[in-house]
């Protein structure tokens, strides 16, 4: 049997045809759509599907979407960057395909993904960080998706992890996300390389500042640049923070990296690994969390989504 | 019909026939038994259980038990305060008394009874922090105790909210417990006494430090003494960082304040209102938490363990 996932993003929509195995079969894609009205995108999302689907025998269709999702009543409540609120995505889909369709946040999907066909396929209960321009959170407890009271909740990067700390766009200050996003990561290097004129980290991005990215420090450090080193540790080390968190709260097997840092890999896991290990609660005699590297990259979002249906 | 709710403690095990509507019907209560082998006490508890019974119908028992709970398997696997390791609590009651047995940790047994039948009876989806010694968390979701992995998790007095900040018990530093136990809470007030000594705290104690307790700092600023007021403010705004921490990840309707220093009331919990209010993630258009004070006292462990098998 096959399943259809949708990741509807910002700029544009994936779709696929996906397997049992979690394998994508065929896939497409639409432009991004800007302002135009909900029902007009709805029906060039539904058409593009019958379009994928042509003679193709599918169960039911998955979508996963940015912003508040009312999971259970398949609505969006709320998407800043689709400009939409209350829109009955769910209900559209449905509607003109004929199949059941079920829709989450896309943080969500990606958990459910990487958890089922990717780094976290030998556990059941999973947290997914996703280190990007934000910091996103998606649970699996016990195989299903966790999202909280109305779908509201596992906004892990908007918990505090510093009280009066750096301030957040939340409103809060010292969010996990000012401190273990690709922005913070940045930000960080931005300040150390104005503190160390002869860091290798001038070089290394041709003494232009604007080619500063999320890999410059840990690239640095690698090589033992002291500048990037401290940097790099210092992001570490927050970022366990906020892992052995989850781990306390959540007790997950697997917590899974995602988001461009993730692919520092065993550089970067190797030594979260380490401090989790030292320091989760209960101690060295508990259950023990692995850290990992997640594994499906772009694709986590249409075969998270598929995985919503199977 | 009737359900049993067993509150093991580290003192004394409390039982209680408890009806439908969460009301106790009768009571007992057994002495500490120490060191005593597992399989004695057990009986002990059981006999209990079949003479405050006997001659009423009862359906099952719950049981709640402080340390570490493999609730799906009935088993303590870990409980410092009762000196027990892999005990199998659930089945040695159930051979005794031959009606079905449920256990589970004992803060999340309290979260379970304060939501179904005390200060969040009209909720689904809440949290109750317990704030007394140390810092408990339970967590009810969508109407059913959430547990974690193995039922290991709901550490929420374990999660790091001012990194590299005061030394806890569990190894690491910050964490919520440190700044929001009623210990932590006691330790400011002494360090405030110590740094004004003009403060009405002193003569509220009789000068006397051995009788600071969790409600010195309280009494004093509710008649406006200027340093009571700053370690009352201090510890509000901490415990407010931890409750829109449960907030961000849970998305809780209600999060109940248990323990000791949830006795102060309104006086505490309108304060914290107003701050989850203004800072919860989503901001005023999103879903509101409600701050209240437990309600069941000393009876939500055995409330609470009836509860788990109604």
């Amino acid at each position: 049997m096959k399943y259809v996932g949708i990741d509807v993003g910002g700029t544009n929509v994936k779709i696929a045809l996906v397997d049992k195995k979690g394998k994508i079969v065929k896939k497409t894609s639409l432009k991004t759509f800007g302002t135009r009205d909900a029902v007009h995108v709805i029906g060039d999302i539904a058409n593009a599907v019958l379009r994928l689907c042509e003679g193709v025998e599918y169960k039911a269709v998955g979508v996963g979407c940015p912003g508040a999702i009312d999971s259970a009543n398949g609505i969006v409540e709320y998407s800043p960057n689709l400009y939409w609120k209350d829109v009955a995505l769910a209900k559209g889909i449905s509607e003109r395909t004929g199949k059941p369709v079920k829709i989450s946040n896309d943080a969500n999907v990606a958990a459910l993904g990487e958890t089922k066909f990717g780094a976290g396929k030998n556990y059941t209960d999973t947290a997914l960080l996703t280190l990007g321009t934000g910091l996103g959170g998606g649970f699996v407890v016990h195989g299903k998706l966790f999202e909280g009271f109305h779908s509201m909740g596992t906004e892990i990067g908007h918990t505090v992890i510093s009280e009066g700390g750096v301030q957040c766009s939340c409103g809060r200050k010292g969010c996990f996300e000012t401190y273990c996003s690709a922005t913070a990561l940045i930000r960080e290097t931005l300040f150390a390389m104005h503190t160390d004129k002869n860091s290798g980290m001038w070089e290394h991005c041709g003494k232009d500042l604007n080619k500063v990215d999320g890999r410059t420090a840990f690239a640095c450090a690698r090589k033992g640049d002291a500048s990037a080193l401290k940097v790099v540790d210092s992001y570490i080390r927050s970022l366990a923070e906020g892992i052995l968190n989850v781990v306390a709260v959540f007790r997950s097997q697997a917590v899974i990296l995602g988001g461009g840092v993730s692919g520092e890999g065993e550089y970067l896991t190797d030594q979260l690994q380490k401090i989790v290990d030292a320091q989760r609660y209960g101690g060295a005699d508990s259950l023990r969390t692995v850290i990992l590297a997640a594994r499906l990259g772009n694709d986590a979002g249409v075969i998270g989504a598929a995985s919503l249906v199977m």
